[in-house]
């Protein structure tokens, strides 16, 4: 597989997801403004990943500013900072990663500004790795819930292209396939962007693992017209109840497989709960331009003038989710209680 | 409004619905396989408009015949049906508006040709203005389920572009406009040919009526998250149990509104109801082209070679319709009952 995200000698070298499926493009960014840039046009994307880019962000800071002017790299990380922590609302990946790059930037401020810069790559290294890491633990808790010939839908783009790893949901199912569980794949398109039209079933295509692109509206007639075994899906925030932010869409194949009783998996690294969110009520839940809704492919579909609201994320209540499958375990009902339990124990 | 579809002088000019919203163009069809081909390249769509269409398709056949060759007119109209009948395979008005049109034929065969023709010409029209008073009756019925200031969700496109008059399910809700009854209409954008985008946001942007464009997958969300009254469908096909085949994307959305409380309303001329189809399972479901999923107004999406699957319909299970209104009055749960006591009094 192409390399999705790598620091490459001083640089963020990645590839231009918005490009996908019809050109491999890769992308270099020198400075957190580049990364930034790159996390709000979703060229970088993924909660997982966007953390990785924007820990990253704050390396490249550091090793600039220590090449320019030393006496000032702590103004400098705190702009990085706070440019970062403004390309996307929802994660809370990127916040996590950002917190975790403070801290070590407060802890070794009494470093030389090389020294320091370079400590905090090699945190940005360790938290990739880790993410890496974690993928590979999810994946292997989630093949309890497969049987052998298991048929699964997933939403959206939860693999190697959204992760430091493998994925969350699509690395279950990769992982499934390799070991000869998972026999098929359906994807949903996932307006507006397609992520699963572009990028899940370019990543499905390049392991050779047979799948099928479907309409999201479609989902709830395919599960009952195939054998559907599970739905397995990401989260970009999961609050103390279990309620979970993912993308548009969600909610609604949630409801669909919950009639159709079929199992809602929910697949997502540990730092994706925000005990301090007691509810979905609290998630804030960022509105994209109307252009998603009215423009497609850089033409008009509805009328000049039309009015439209795009939701980027929903909230699937807690009640619709089967089992929530992190790096610390598998979690299961009642929320409250299990997820408090497994705390934040990396953040 | 343009006029979307009428008999003129010899031949049938209707809007070709595929342009819009960006260009109105006025198409003429002078025989049966023009009038076939714009319903299968859906030019001319949904239910009701199609029954017409194809019952216009007979007479230009019977008319144009009778100049040709008097002798062959039963095979000529043999032939119309059969081609007509083959346009689209779900539509039951399409199948009810050709038996009509086949019933004329055989009680006036021994009529002269030219006789004949202008016979049948007479019933496609009778077709034609029965389906506008039709939409009447149901908008007129609809509006016992709306209070003032409604904010109603509506899918795909149910109003003038879809049949002989102002709607069914979009009829309802722009006479509960003109009321003063109903004040905001969301629309699903309704993948994959987007005829809320650009049919319905068209007709209500005509009519100065107050419209919210979402993406199909956000209605949960929305739904939740603005006070919407009711959630306004129309039908292809109704079974004898209630089961409801139309655009597909309504059954999610029925799910979503069950699960939020929003009331679901069919709304759908008593030909739609099929008494034959005991249920849901028999009503055949059209697939459409891969392409209509891997491809986006003529650019790939998904990665060349991905196989997909295009359910044009899906089917809403009775137990998530609150109620269906028809031209013949309101009829509401226990379906197997109340469709029946109905029948099938025009067909």
């Amino acid at each position: 597989m192409v390399k999705v995200l790598e620091w490459d000698n001083g640089v963020v070298r990645y590839l231009d997801q918005t490009l996908l499926p019809s050109a491999e493009v890769l992308c270099v960014a020198s400075d957190e403004a580049a990364v930034a840039e790159a996390i709000k046009r979703l060229a970088i994307r993924g909660a997982p990943l966007i953390g990785i880019a924007a820990a990253y962000g704050i390396a490249l800071a550091a090793l600039d500013q220590s090449r320019i002017d030393p006496r000032s790299i702590r103004a400098r990380l705190s702009s990085a900072h706070s440019r970062l922590a403004s390309s996307r609302p929802t994660a809370v990946n990127l916040f996590w990663a950002l917190e975790r790059m403070r801290a070590v930037a407060e802890a070794e401020a009494h470093r030389p500004p090389v020294d320091l810069a370079h400590r905090l790559l090699g945190e940005a290294q360790a938290i990739h790795t880790e993410d890496a890491e974690r993928c590979e633990r999810i994946a292997a808790a989630g093949q309890s819930f497969l049987k052998p010939g298991a048929v699964v839908l997933t939403h959206c783009n939860t693999g190697a292209l959204a992760t430091g790893g493998r994925g969350t949901a699509l690395g279950i199912i990769t992982l499934g396939w390799e070991l000869g569980i998972v026999r098929h794949v359906f994807v949903d398109e996932t307006r507006p962007l397609l992520q699963g039209a572009r990028l899940t079933a370019w990543e499905l295509r390049q392991r050779g693992i047979p799948h099928t692109l479907i309409h999201d509206s479609a989902a709830a007639a395919v599960m009952r017209g195939e054998k559907i075994d599970a739905v397995i899906v990401g989260a970009d925030r999961i609050a103390a109840n279990g309620d979970t932010a993912n993308k548009i869409g969600t909610f609604q194949l949630a409801l669909a497989a919950t009639y159709l009783r079929v199992p809602v998996l929910v697949a997502a690294p540990s730092s994706t709960v925000d005990l301090a969110c007691p509810s979905g009520d609290s998630i804030p839940i960022e509105f994209r331009s109307e252009d998603e809704v009215t423009m497609f492919g850089g033409n008009r579909t509805a009328p000049e003038g039309t009015s439209a609201l795009a939701p980027a994320f929903d909230v699937t209540p807690a009640d619709l989710i089967s089992a929530i499958i992190t790096d610390c375990g598998i979690v299961r009902p009642p929320y409250a209680v299990s997820l408090a339990a497994i705390g934040e124990p990396e953040r």
